[in-house]
């Protein structure tokens, strides 16, 4: 399944972006498949790993924030197994003839 | 915990009432506390009760649906641990001086 | 059409009551057909309706923030345009046989 | 302001990738600035400009499809007026000393 995911942290100030850095680095430990885009992160896991991985990255921004809100988008689609962190964007390209912005 | 979700079964039609009732009776089934409105349901537990049920709301709209979309927004605030669900909106209420329709 | 939106100030500290009691006093002032629940307030107008009142809530917010997050939840089904509040939950209730903890 | 949006067709099958494709387009002629992403689409402009294409966008889906969900976030930060959309992602690489996949 495809989840993108966003982690505000409340009551930490104005500014974010330490906690975001922690955020992708626990990402990027993962040995999951993602992308990082200006809004939030997109995964490609099963539920376990992709739901145990948003966990983790709550407990990393609990460490410093005395509150979150976190938003979670899930597309599951098992007749589509396979790659679908850049199948899904690829498959739509071909429809438009050309390259998107990634 | 809170957590609100909301779950859009593809590939089944446009409507799916169906589908939502048979999600709100494994909800109800639950024995967690909710709230049902009619954009999603606002639970409350902790995060593997929370992200257990959802996963078996997931599984009973894949029984008839080959796709879904899921919404899932998450606010978590130790410092409030007990009955969010009916709290939160009540400390608002109080503020306003009235009533809000729920 | 019907329309979940929530607020979330930033920068302002771990508590959100007052400012979203003075985001509902905007959507009370509005006239619109409004439910709030722990997580959010569900409108029902056309786009204009809904997405004015959102920008109002939102320029009310910023009068005490330095910075917002915002989500918006949209369901648009132009065969059934009335009292989709207030009705989608019913025909749930009705195929459920029960009534929900609204 | 930054802006994520996706937009759900319901009703048209579970194939999304056609509706989709004609979304990109109408994203794609407006000149607003943007990425795609495996789960959505980022958007950099003001209120006017963002919420009149996704607007666009919504008349773009329903002219096949009966229904529609669509979910929209939002980041307003008027102390960073500038280029957030690439901006946001570059001040976390530059603390966590890498490039992100983006």
């Amino acid at each position: 399944m495809l989840v993108e995911f966003n982690i505000v942290p409340i009551g930490t100030g104005e500014s974010m972006g330490d906690v975001i850095a922690g955020v992708l680095k626990v990402v990027d430990n993962s040995g999951l498949p993602y992308r990082a885009n200006a809004m939030g992160t997109v995964i490609e896991g099963n539920w376990d790993e992709c739901m145990g991985l948003i966990k983790k990255c709550h407990d990393e921004v609990m460490k410093t924030a005395p509150r979150l809100y976190s938003s979670i988008n899930i597309d599951i689609r098992p007749s589509k197994p396979l790659d679908r962190l850049t199948e899904k964007l690829k498959s739509v390209e071909k429809r438009l003839g050309k390259s998107l912005k990634g």
